[in-house]
């Protein structure tokens, strides 16, 4: 027996991911994962026993605690080591995101226990055509939800002081964020940090955006819900402006569109990450949009390109300077440059794409214009 | 210097809830907390260390990788070897969920990690004003949003074969589980598995439910609700049945009911855990309610009473027969109990309690009846 051939994973926020791929469904709070050659197990409690039965792969064997001879009560960590004795394996590989303690513990009763340099499940990467429709459909809920967003900013009234407002009552990040969340959940998705940032708030990327919204200001709209039904996720990001915006934020806009649409037009299998960053960077350089601590604040295009989108909002293939790797035919990446100052604001523009041989498949078209 | 004062996490979904505990925020997806004696740092990149500033306790210094001489593209684990280096520590105590492959890099490089056996954060345990308050908001937000269920329900109508329809369209789990996260989202809420499981679907304590209702049969609803604002979750469960309920289902729902009742009357500082669970459990088995495997799956009480509900959903303490210690004022716990058969279908009345010197305290009532 090849001990290449031996995995083990534990159910964790980290793992999960990798064993939703490599199961076909999200695994329960408390499961032990075992690959042995073609051999796939999946140790779960009794009481998730029958139901991961009916939702994992045919290839998965479903097994619990009582198969193995563990008592109820017994400790996790013996569910562990009954299964790999059970089956034999005295050493096994371990991805780097594995728990410390149940190393530890596994080495102290002898296992060998290596950690696999490479990506557990590197296919991970390339996406098949059931995952494509499906961020595909997480991108669509997103792309709905963001129209949504766009029509109740583009309704508002603006008052004499600048605010926007609905009737009587003022336009806050918070109603926009609802009418976005309300609209994703039509479509069976959640999304937990919708960002709809304005004004000066958005010269913070992450920022999650709250209060007054204003005219002639920035309004960064960030949706990446996830699919209560598949687990994957979508993620598009626009920047819009109610009323006329000051010239400075127009410029801004335009090097940030400029950037992303020559990002996109370089876009096939082959393509080097870096190389996509760097394309854009320096189109937004070139028109004067300078990347550098200000007053001690990191500004301008403070962020990588883009990065990978499955069933982790954030996985690889990073679209970065450091990703020295070409984007290969399946990838599906964001494309999102952005400038950020804080006496003007953020602007951010994403969309999430597939690669393809000869370029790039946008997975949902979603208009792009500054002001509404 | 002591060494057990000097604490190192890095962010992770594990680690999150800790690290959002000790620094009073969420942290971004790359972070590094270390506590040395009384020195909280954390150290994240230059885009999220404006922002993060802002939202951490005053006590947490939040630097970034520039601080440390780290040039931009140098790797994750870099930013950890500087830091305590920095910070001249060359042993670190690190929690059990740490991951490996940081780990053992960090002993290549000479440090001297030990893992720490008991919570990084004990105090996460005991609930303070301010988390009792924030766990409160999410557990009345679950409460409105079971109301509105409810009266969703009680307001279809019962066909001749006895589906639920709501005028000419038939009612599923899935309106009912829409309908109660738009409500959560109108509080600030997500929910990503709501369960809404009729008929014998029920009978698996963790199916998210799906498809037609019908009248007669035991509708499980399980909310558990995280704020958008606190990060802190509520978690509520009822079973309703519309139109009248077979005498085996009311059986069984009342079992469950005097188990939950007779085991929140136990409820103050002091108590054993185990002991509240086996009071439920010999309540159930007094009523002829066997736990046993049928047919090979798992049925009758097969889940814990409760758990722990803060910044995760499920944490300590557990309340479970391996739970040998004493609940205490301020722990926050569910009391579930549960009876399902594969045959009749689930039922599970669950509420969120906080422990006080003398009893308990609701945090959000919410009616409990079988038939509406």
């Amino acid at each position: 027996m090849d001990k290449q051939s031996v995995f083990l994973l534990i159910s964790s926020s980290s793992s999960d991911a990798d064993i939703h791929y490599l199961c076909g469904t999200k695994p329960p709070e408390a499961a032990v994962f075992l690959k042995k050659g073609k051999k796939l197990i999946l140790l779960v409690s009794e009481m998730e026993h029958n139901r991961l039965k009916r939702k994992v792969y045919p290839t998965v064997e479903v097994i619990c605690p009582a198969e193995l001879g563990i008592k109820p009560g017994q400790r996790f960590f013996y569910w562990i080591s009954r299964l790999l004795e059970e089956n034999k394996c005295s050493s096994v590989f371990i991805p780097p995101y594995f728990p410390i303690g149940i190393v530890d513990q596994l080495r102290k009763e002898g296992f060998f226990v290596e950690i696999i340099k490479k990506s557990l499940c590197p296919q991970r990467e390339i996406k098949n055509s059931d995952e494509i429709k499906a961020i595909q459909q997480s991108q669509r809920a997103a792309v709905i939800a963001m129209k949504a967003a766009f029509e109740q900013i583009a309704s508002s009234k603006i008052s004499k002081t600048g605010l926007l407002k609905l009737g009587n009552q003022a336009l806050t990040s918070e109603m926009v964020r609802a009418t976005i969340n309300h609209t994703l959940l039509d479509y069976d998705c959640t999304a937990e940090e919708t960002i709809v940032a304005g004004g000066l708030l958005s010269a913070d990327p992450h920022e999650r955006g709250s209060g007054l919204l204003s005219a002639g200001q920035p309004i960064v709209i960030d949706i990446f819900p996830k699919s209560g039904k598949t687990g994957y996720f979508g993620d598009i990001t626009r920047t819009v402006c109610r009323g006329p915006a000051p010239a400075a934020l127009k410029k801004q806009y335009l090097a940030v569109k400029a950037a992303q649409a020559a990002q996109l037009k370089m876009l096939k299998t082959g393509i080097r990450a870096a190389s996509v960053h760097k394309t854009g960077a320096d189109i937004m350089a070139a028109r004067g949009f300078k990347t550098e601590k200000i007053n001690g604040i990191a500004q301008g295009f403070i962020h990588g390109t883009g990065h990978g989108v499955g069933l982790e909002i954030h996985e690889t293939p990073r679209v970065s300077p450091a990703n020295k790797k070409a984007l290969r035919t399946g990838h599906i990446v964001t494309i999102e440059p952005g400038l950020y100052y804080s006496e003007i604001g953020g602007v951010r523009i994403e969309d999430t794409v597939v690669i393809t041989e000869t370029g790039y498949k946008m997975l949902a078209p979603c208009p792009k214009q500054l002001e509404i």
